[in-house]
């Protein structure tokens, strides 16, 4: 194919007339498709369902160790549980807290109680005049919500192949004793769908903070969430970097079970350092008595163990899978060669990135809008939802049907295609 | 029964020993029971088990209105979920947002939203010199936690028969503009158990208090818990009160349904004007996505509507009632006449409150515990954890059996007369 860049006008011109055309065509099909949120499949739920058989009214629901799940207390969860999350996440027992039925509550705890509280001693940070998060973007728009609401400043670091840059990471982390988090998802990232390289990960537990209360906020959602058998994504296990760099309280880990078991009724969990996790557990405990452990029971005779997640999140792959291939098969077909357009090729996790030329993603999302696609809003992958380039689209394919998935791209691609052409004649 | 303070010296002496044998006797049986919180038996959760049948592989998980509980979404809850939960509370389901698995997380965070982003856009707490609470007391400690972990200064409120000495709060609120709230369980009170009457209810509705963002925690906790068919305390609605004074904004009530399903994996919920639910949600959607709603719709599938809580309410009743006759029946025969202490007579709920003679306590829980009957601190009824006259006992006879219930007052009416003498005779 060739380059748009190369084209004369009057071959725009005609172009245009073309795509518009088809345009007008894809919007009588009535089509109603949504491709916005990191949405499980109604196939992919039906995976679970198996769950609710594991308790029912005959079931004892006390553990091994002797925990009636059905009251109170049990502050940090029940021990079957955190072994669990604890094998997900790669680290120990000790080092993990079991939460409610989402990591984003405990993400947003986490925040509010560094706001009202301080880290482990320090100050408050609603008693500072100045606190900031970095945020490695294209990023998680729900992440960058949290700190925006309690008036974090948020100050973009650009995303690369091997995670955010780290110079400017290091930069920022050592000389400004105001930046007090980052935002990270290094694998299968939300929305780049690559995976931070070992030299990222080391990077990061070889940071020197200038706040004593840096924390480094690792929302590993993705973690077990391979789409393929033979080609994986690893990432180096951040907790034993940070402790072998001296640094073990650098560091909060997050997951959950939302992409694995049910999206709306999973389990949470959070791993960090003893003195973090002391840190936790001081203020959760006047929280709450503790959050639902027959849900963490229901999990835990579901699964029995890390290796029953794994061969669950094979029959997730098996869905996913020809979706995101749906999506690249006619990115590739359709966009391929045009020079006009990137887009990732992820081994993993909810999120295609695509991105198009400059000051064209907020348009081709409404005209994807017009047309009965929605994706996510051009921007919100940014802090402050303002990608300084309008270039950016996160796409997840998870939730609409292979067929529909198809559909969908098709409509994207042209739209791409229309938007841009459009761009370059006004230039 | 003659009274303790009518005795002479020489009888004291000789009652003392009779007493301090028994004791002896007592720590012998090596007892080991605990009344320390109001935890429900495990005969009371099998209650419940059949709600574990309501929802198996083989259910539809979507509700009626075509929600898929098992994904993303509906952040203050199913609908079926909220007029159950509103139900309970007497009011709207515009009115209620359905939460997590307690009500003690949702009070917490209302506190916390409030430190940090201010009640319906009024100053955050956090930047005011000085927050304030008034604690009725003796109180729930799981309250007056929370504000004391905020740094909230907590000043005691007498309790009264009818609820708390309102003529305190009433010049505590308007005219202290650093009171921002008051923590009240109206219903068969956490420890008292007596209910507040409908003038303590009309004299909250008709505060004008000094302060715009101060409001009346309403935890409504044993709304539906009844001991008796007969003898039912009636509670006005505080939401319609205050509409009718005009002051809709002026409360949240919360409640759960942690001691009518399972006490760890129930649904909690809260109830406010339409202007609070606005600000609430504000900050809501931004710490989750939802709560588990598979949960919820377990509850309503079970329950299907307020009556089947009300029928479901008469078997815990039928299983605690004894516990709570064979505590009083015990004080009655042992204590009664002696003028040493006084003790309430619930129609509901999960408490006794004991006042011991001032200053005996402490001693007494001490005692207790030495031979194997464990109960809630001395203190812990009150703000700060001091009880200043050192009087008040809370019991909570729903964990043991009616049995060692039995054996267990026999025990603390014993170490009651021991510590109470020996006070006598130091003075």
């Amino acid at each position: 194919m060739r380059s748009y860049k190369s084209l004369t006008r009057e071959e725009l011109v005609a172009l245009h007339e073309e795509l518009q055309a088809a345009y007008v065509d894809a919007k009588g099909k009535g089509l109603s498709l949504n491709m916005a949120r990191g949405k499980p499949s109604k196939e992919q739920l039906e995976l679970t369902m198996g769950m609710l058989d594991c308790l029912d009214g005959k079931s004892s629901l006390i553990t091994e160790s002797g925990i009636d799940t059905r009251n109170y207390g049990e502050l940090t969860g029940i021990p079957e549980a955190k072994k669990l999350m604890a094998d997900m996440m790669g680290t120990s027992v000790d080092n993990t807290i079991v939460f409610g039925n989402a990591s984003l509550p405990i993400m947003y705890d986490t925040v509010s109680r560094s706001m009202s509280f301080g880290v482990c001693g320090s100050t408050p940070w609603c008693k500072l005049d100045k606190v900031k998060f970095l945020c490695p973007a294209p990023g998680y728009d729900r992440h960058f919500a949290i700190t925006e609401l309690f008036g974090i400043e948020m100050i973009t670091v650009p995303m690369g192949e091997d995670g955010p840059d780290m110079d400017m990471v290091k930069e920022y982390v050592e000389n400004d004793a105001s930046v007090k988090g980052i935002w990270c998802v290094p694998k299968y990232t939300n929305p780049m769908g690559i995976s931070y390289s070992d030299d990222t990960v080391r990077a990061f537990a070889a940071l020197n903070p200038a706040a004593e209360d840096f924390r480094i906020y690792w929302d590993n959602a993705y973690i077990i969430h391979d789409l393929y058998e033979d080609k994986k994504d690893e990432l180096l296990d951040i907790i034993s970097e940070c402790e072998k760099a001296g640094k073990p309280d650098m560091v909060f880990e997050f997951c959950s079970t939302s992409k694995i078991s049910f999206a709306g009724a999973g389990i949470a969990a959070m791993a960090a350092s003893p003195a973090n996790i002391q840190w936790v557990k001081k203020s959760m405990t006047i929280q709450t008595i503790g959050y639902d452990k027959v849900n963490q029971l229901r999990h835990v005779r579901f699964f029995k163990d890390i290796n029953g997640i794994k061969e669950h999140m094979k029959k997730h792959a098996a869905i996913l899978r020809p979706k995101f291939e749906a999506v690249l098969e006619c990115f590739d077909r359709e966009l391929e060669g045009l020079d006009i357009a990137h887009w990732t090729r992820p081994n993993g996790g909810y999120f295609i990135s695509f991105f198009a030329m400059e000051g064209c993603a907020r348009e081709i999302v409404a005209k994807c809008k017009e047309a009965g696609v929605v994706l996510t809003g051009a921007g919100a992958t940014y802090p402050y939802g303002k990608d300084p380039q309008d270039s950016n689209i996160r796409i997840a394919p998870s939730f609409p049907t292979a067929e529909e998935m198809k559909q969908a791209a098709e409509v994207f691609a042209l739209c791409v295609k229309l938007v841009t052409v459009e761009k370059l004649l006004e230039a």
